[in-house]
């Protein structure tokens, strides 16, 4: 459609066009379809940029990617507490970063924004993820990102690239699509993963996967057989067999309907007493020293980042009490041979 | 519809019944409609109660006011923190405690958890809703709040009511509808009806009202001119105009479709220094003490309450950094003559 | 929902129900739901009715069956043509008719129209529909109808019964769901049964069956695979190689969607000539001709009927370009072996 | 979006871009949208040319013009009955034709079919629709029709242009939006336009507007205050205010969602009676006179329609019962100061 100006946004109104999303088992998000700015198909994927009441938004297969709204909040919630927890951890920056995934860039942007970071090793299935979003998402990185000689990008499939990798790195993260029944990621979700990837962390390594949608609120009709449509107990169950440290987040991302889940999982700090105590010392961090670590690790401090700061942190950390009451009572864990899937 | 069973459940999903609710311009959620269960007009407005993905749910003109699936979160944030803020402020329970609105009863019924309170106040405009909510929502509430000896149900005009009250309240709750334009509440959200409640507040009562969606991000075409369909940050303004002390606090409600806000205010504790760090003081309580008040002050301490407690404290008063950065550049406040509208 | 009047059809606005049907792949006729008047479950399906733009609606599994606002055009087009025929070939009214399927009783109200029909048997699975017509639909026939002495209501399968009946039927309308896969009326829709039908006719006898959407344009997207989703064509195909004589026809019924399409199949006048000449003698009767049928053998003549006349005859038989082009170019006969199926 | 081929078709499926367009009050279609080829923005209107269930689509300002699937059943059914029914009343082909509208070129198209036809007069408002349908729509006639040297198109507004014609045409011919409210063509829809239209008509000229939706069944909800939202017999009523000879005449137009509308105009034949047998000898033509006519004035004659035939002439012009009933009771004239809107 024409990108243009003002007048156009108005005379949309006219124009019945929308983007309906299934968000859940019998709920639909519909959004006025302002403009496509573009769409194509990879090899794996339909992908689509458009814009509606979110702004610019990537689209693959009819799933929101990220949105030009809050696209910010998931990614600096995803990226800045695992690193910013190695610091606080080791004293020191982070020098080699893991992405797997991240097609969209804005992962790493939020990675290179720590200036000590040495190396970012980004593997991602779909080159067209990546190049749309260079040409269509500058926002989100794009060029800047692409082009910095502390990325490394492959094109390929995380999970090979990750069983056979040999090199370690301080911080690994998962930046991949939900674990739907025959998608692409499902195997990134796996104890067997899981269980590779803690022989790849640097001793104090943090690890960090986004987790869907993560409210905790049980199905009004569980009892007729309503299914539980989330991953995140089940998530943060699978890692806590594998890590001593275990730290569940979320952060509200609107246009994904819902709180969203990140699970960090890191060994115990040497220096100091129980994983519990470790864990519990991220999370019941003060503001001030969030802040600190902001300042002192992060290009342009606070100023850089839109979502994350102290405040914030509490807010992140702090998990609802459904959560923590689905916490003690979902025990799913999520194996190759029993995986577990949302909706 | 009828009101059996799963058999009819999976059956319903070859009918295409669908609830439309628009969230915001060029957004619309679609729930599937499992069942209405009844529906009604009043005096004032249509009143359906319908079953969907979220459950149970009462619906007053075509907007959805609370569900199965969370109205406990949306109703004990709005009761808890002031009440029990006054708790801890006076160092006794309230006795008088006035609720403007809160026809489904499920205000009441958190404020009846307390059982120091002596008397609540209810003033709702219809007594449809009443009716509806004790039959159809026995959940919220229904008869055993109905008929409580403690509450004094009077159908009225709540704005009214307040503006010729000469009794004195320790808390007073406004659990009324957004400030839509031609909406019926509109005038219970302007400075004019806070400086009268503040005159019959206790001396160190404690105010607080629902003040709609509260996620803080900015709508990504500002520019082309896109509103801001928010009031959390005016209500919050005009408060502070008010009171010497404002807390506002924000609760996720999925149902809603976004972080919901409210906002509580109340005197200086007289013993203390500075009404900042009153306020302050009641933000950053530690989980614990938070958890002793509800074990003190509340009928079945924990186990009563599904989504406060001291770590949901944290999170609640722990506001996101947009909500933080739109408080310090939205300076509209709310009067009779210049009143700010929500979508 | 309440049942009431026009204040509440126009708060109805102010509500977002809506029922959504599927039309065709891609393509969902959205229609405002004003108001549901039943709804209920049977061995065999959902049945609901309500009310839309197109006024009261009998659903059953989200299936329009048929509407207040044009269930006429599609009842008296099944019925008046075969039973006028049937008059026009014989010099007489028929005496026995019967009716596969018509749960919602119009079809017989429409047959017994005819004065000198004795005897109309009419076999219907579903016992539910019957009973939720006569309470909810009683402008379709209800009581007066069901109660007709004239009428032998059997609950029980129409495939069944045709195949073991042993006496004869002037006239036999087949008023059945559309032949989809799995449907329950799949087999009234094959060569077989159409044999079976023949042996029981009068000699003189005509058959009629609906035949389901009929507006005979090709899909835009046949090169891209996109199906033709109409039956009317194979139906009449195989109703030509069994009977001597079929005239096809169609009427728009705007609830459907789309022109519905009817085939009528008969056995030669003895005293004519050619099969082909006795179908095109019906087809191109003047409408004064058809008039007087109607005035003959119709109960109140031509101000019972609403649809039917002389002039709509002349529209109904003469069937679009299109379709006589598809006529000549699809050959599908559906038989038990190889059924073909609508959307 | 990509305009390639079938798989991307079928990956479609997956993401959840509609085109809904409002039918009626209450009454959406929702179409997958399965490509935008263009959009754009003229000083008149938004113009979209997208994908659809009923394949290439013209959209402005969110309404429907013309599909690929039966744009022919439209534009053939506007042009050729009026060019025709002149060959027969003057027994030669019309020489000047005048098209008010008809941006898509597709009217000019078929009236350029006629071979004998000197000059056509074009006038649309919108010189956007003409490029637009030039590029994207090449089988509505495109750059052949557009060089024709017979076609004169200019740029304007065709009711201005007509008041200030002096030259004369022997079929006028208007193919323009409906007649809603604030469009731009409701003053084409007059009694003054009418008459001012008859003094520029040769003496035995044709007149011929399209008249909208035309079912003729009435609203079901017509007690409860629901309004006709057809035109079509008040424009027949205005037009035989003006005209002698008034033939109106419907063809299913699926895409439209119902049959539609159109209304012949025309002086008596000098050599014929009264005006009553000059329309009826046209209506009542046997399908073999007009194949004949078109055999004779068309160019490849049958083979160039794919619509309009000798049995299909049968079926437009023999309305249905509601249809005539209707006329019998709808007597609203459209004047300058009394328009009648559609919806």
């Amino acid at each position: 459609m024409t990108d243009t100006n003002d007048g156009i946004q108005a005379q949309r109104a006219k124009v019945g066009f929308q983007f309906r999303e299934d968000m859940a088992p019998g709920l639909v998000l519909e959004m006025e379809l302002k403009q496509i700015f573009h769409s194509t198909e990879s090899q794996y994927q339909q992908i689509d940029v458009i814009d509606t009441y979110f702004g610019k938004t990537l689209i693959t297969d009819g799933k929101t990617q990220s949105t030009q709204f809050d696209e910010y909040a998931y990614h600096e919630s995803l990226v800045h507490p695992p690193l910013l927890n190695f610091c606080h951890i080791n004293g020191r920056a982070p020098k080699r970063v893991f992405i797997g995934g991240g097609g969209e860039l804005a992962t790493a942007r939020e990675v290179l924004r720590h200036p000590e970071v040495e190396k970012v090793v980004m593997v991602d299935l779909d080159k067209k993820v990546v190049d749309v979003s260079i040409q269509y998402l500058p926002e989100w990185g794009g060029e800047a990102v692409r082009s910095s000689p502390r990325l490394e990008l492959i094109i390929g499939d995380a999970y090979e690239y990750l069983l056979n990798c040999e090199e370690n790195f301080d911080v690994i993260i998962l930046d991949i699509s939900d674990p739907i029944e025959a998608g692409p990621g499902i195997m990134l979700y796996t104890k067997e993963l899981y269980e590779h990837a803690a022989t790849i962390l640097s001793p104090n390594g943090v690890f960090v996967t986004q987790a869907g949608m993560a409210d905790g609120i049980p199905p009004p009709h569980a009892d007729a057989g309503q299914q539980d449509i989330t991953c995140f107990v089940p998530i943060r169950n699978t890692l806590a067999q594998v890590f001593p440290c275990v730290s569940p987040y979320t952060q509200s991302v609107p246009s994904f309907g819902s709180d969203w889940g990140f699970v960090m999982a890191y060994s115990s700090k040497e220096s100091s007493g129980s994983p519990e105590a470790t864990a519990m010392e991220w999370i019941s961090m003060d503001a001030r020293s969030i802040d600190d670590l902001i300042q002192t690790y992060i290009k342009d401090g606070e100023k850089g980042l839109r979502m994350y700061d102290g405040i914030t942190h509490r807010r992140m950390f702090a998990l609802s009490k459904p959560l923590r009451t689905q916490m003690t009572s979902d025990t799913r864990i999520m194996t190759k041979d029993n995986p577990v899937f949302m909706y």
